[in-house]
């Protein structure tokens, strides 16, 4: 029922078919009787090439007015294009297959004057500003179809290891990280010169409401229920920080296990990250060689190993992650204190450099860091026996630092309420967590990934808004 | 390495191999010296029994004391346990296998006292005010696998066919129906009693901020470059209707492509909708089952044709759909208009009782209605050379009425800015949306699932907030 792609077109044997190729011309070559139409349709990086002989034109052409001059007139970079022939072999290097064309239909031109992709090689900064046409080019539409490919990833691995998918709610009156900055979810008007009598009261929800920064705490309550659950939905932080690595709204996957230590949550990491590396290298290969080819090296847009993206893929979905604890991360980093900026103390959370060395310079790959002082990580952390550290877990790679952050959760009733007053947290307010201790208490673990960080490490893009569709930033929120 | 679930232990032969029991007592009766214990670790609706026999003791059980009685005392509804023995053959009727106890431990008991799951049957109400305990239920747990498999199944469709998936922004400061009621996300406090001097140019994103209502408009400008695509996430109504119908937050699928026309369209919705029901059919077939039997018929909560849940689901997932006009849907409705609260009109939407005359009187099964008024549908609906109506499609379903609508979108750049004047919308805010009019237009066409209404209709849950984990309404937004 549905037409077939180029993708498909271009996996058919050339053998005469007749075959109608829809989409987007990329460029147009015009020598003697020949006319070369590059057209794209996004399926795949690889467009098709269609060439027209005006001595063999049929007349089957429908420009504006219908005729071929018109026709051909229309054929510019950017137009929309229908176009008839037969598959056949192609003389040109570099591809099998080509479309002699027998009929060109041009539902939309687009103005060589005005069209803003005109030119092969636009900025990522000049793209930005025209997010709605990015995707367009090369590079916007092959992080486009990793996202796709790597979500789809995400399910299939889950699905395979019994785990539900569940939809954590976005409008939420609580924090999970219990000190997050938060966007307000209102129907008061923040302008109105009166103020609502009741206050939150009067709002939509009856109190006060927010963008959730994390769906572990509802996911927490389905693992109890469920054993094996995960999330893959939006989260927000309203931090005003314009940096590559931070974005207002993003995509987060959270997985949570029952019956389940940290032991096992560090084993599924390994795992999760290792299967999508190489979902990534198999199921897109043809859009991560050409990341490989554009963003690697050691041009500030590659690794810093030097390595290309696909040979990091390829070494870490194979490697055994190194795991140490933070006592001894901080005791390697401090063998080199001197070639950081930030000084590593035991206490003190690692920074980017720290991280990156310790992948790039001590393990020479992905590292598990476990064990962090209680001080610097969220309340809801297992305390270890040593009453100083947390059973929590950071997996770290090389080139960007930290893409996951787990832990196994506090399932103790009289330790949780303990740190929660300590924090002076209004346990009230989580009344329905702590139920979750009261009633058929289990040990469970889980932890958090950032999909966009994931799609920068596998792209090796640099800015974390060039790997969103729509990125959401302080001042930024158009289209 | 992960441990396997109850489902998958109830799929091994029972020939005396040795199993690990992990999940939560559902029952628990005392025979003479054997105690059969029911576990449910929500990976399937069956459990599975254990049998503790007193006489054949070895003590490897391990309660708050380490010995078997006070291990068998914690035993009760809720408990977490690990169970480990020997699968055994079950003479007990309605199961292959159970489980001959070796040892217990019990991680975390739920005092019968206070467990709010004692009894076997709650009202749906009850547990609604326990959502974070409520999928330990049959009900619950049965509606969270079916929402997992058939947003699997959702994933596994569009993929076959070409589409790639993409992330819509949430924040947004576009309305794209250009009439809803939207929540405002702000880092303003409503409450100040100082205005901000700059308006919302002093809000976090500089301007006046939302929460989407639909992911369409930036669905269409990936259409327009991938050739299709599909969203699934969340989408927001402030409105403050307290039916059992609609949600505050709600997710949404919403398929977009490029080339296509309306059939094309009705085509995709129609094949979508029977794929999704075979799946449910298939993948979730136990639970499925369940709601058959308990959520079937004609007591309010089943469907009104009086056919059971999976008939209706096999009957519609076999059948052709239906298609009609709307203008030929109101003559037909007006030949029994005595027979409703609302008189059928030309020019007024269909009312609910109007869909599912149509469904299960006319058609007796699915009906796709095309050709709306313009006046009652949205603004970027294209046109029918009559110009009194738009090329809009729903699908309505038997028991639900509407669960799909969609169209054939304006490709026409001087078309769609008319109608966007006479509607007085803004069309400075667009200008990236008129672009796509501007630059290689096609005709193009996509539409929407509710996927909470596409799980109502799936399980015969009659609340909507029955069908998803955390519902959010007015004057709700705990958890």
């Amino acid at each position: 029922m549905l037409f077939p792609l180029v993708r498909d077109i271009r996996s058919l044997s050339p053998e005469n078919q007749d075959v109608t190729v829809r989409g987007w011309v990329r460029t147009k070559r015009e020598m003697k009787n020949l006319i070369f139409v590059e057209v794209n349709d996004g399926s795949s990086l690889s467009g098709i090439q269609c060439v027209f002989d005006r001595e063999k034109d049929g007349g089957g052409n429908d420009g504006a007015a219908g005729n071929t001059a018109e026709t051909l007139a229309a054929l510019g970079t950017g137009a929309a294009v229908e176009i008839r022939g037969r598959l056949v072999p192609s003389p040109a290097a570099g591809q099998d297959a080509e479309v002699a064309v027998s009929g060109i239909t041009v539902p939309g031109s687009a103005p060589a004057e005005s069209y803003p992709l005109q030119k092969k090689h636009h900025s990522l900064e000049f793209l930005r500003e025209r997010a709605h046409l990015r995707a367009r080019t090369n590079t916007f539409g092959a992080v486009a179809r990793v996202r796709s490919g790597l979500a789809f990833a995400v399910h299939r691995f889950f699905r395979e290891r019994g785990f539900q998918y569940m939809h954590t709610p976005i409008i939420t009156s609580n924090d999970a990280e219990g000190a997050g900055s938060m966007f307000r979810v209102t129907t008061l008007d923040p302008l109105a010169s009166a103020k609502p009598e009741s206050g939150y009261g009067g709002d939509f929800f009856g109190r006060a409401a927010y963008l959730t920064v994390s769906g572990q705490l509802e996911a927490e309550t389905y693992a109890c229920a469920l054993s094996r659950v995960y999330t893959f939905g939006p989260a927000f932080r309203a931090e005003n920080s314009n940096t590559v690595r931070h974005l207002a709204e993003f995509w987060m996957i959270e997985p949570e296990m029952a019956f389940a230590s940290l032991e096992d949550d560090m084993d599924l990491a390994e795992d999760f990250l290792k299967s999508l590396f190489t979902a990534a290298l198999q199921d897109c290969a043809e859009d991560i060689a050409f990341f490989d080819k554009h963003f690697s090296g050691g041009d500030g847009r590659g690794n810093g190993a030097g390595k290309g993206i696909a040979e990091t893929l390829e070494a870490a979905a194979t490697s055994k992650f190194v795991r140490m604890t933070y006592t001894e991360a901080v005791r390697e980093l401090e063998k080199s204190a001197g070639s950081f900026e930030y000084r590593p103390c035991w206490g003190r959370d690692l920074q980017s450099e720290h991280e990156k060395f310790l992948t790039e310079k001590i393990a020479g790959g992905p590292v598990i860091v476990t064990s962090y002082p209680r001080e610097i990580k969220a309340f809801y952390m297992k305390m270890n026996d040593d009453e100083k550290t947390v059973r929590a877990m950071d997996v770290l790679v090389p080139r960007l630092g930290e893409i996951i952050g787990g832990s196994q959760r506090e399932d103790d009733l009289q330790k949780l309420s303990r740190r929660m007053e300590e924090l002076g947290m209004k346990k009230d307010s989580y009344w329905w967590y702590l139920d979750l201790r009261r009633y058929g208490s289990v040990p469970h673990s889980g932890f958090g990934l950032g999909f966009e960080r994931l799609i920068q490490y596998v792209t090796g893009m640099i800015n974390i808004r060039d790997v969103i569709p729509y990125p959401r930033a302080a001042g930024q929120a158009e289209f």
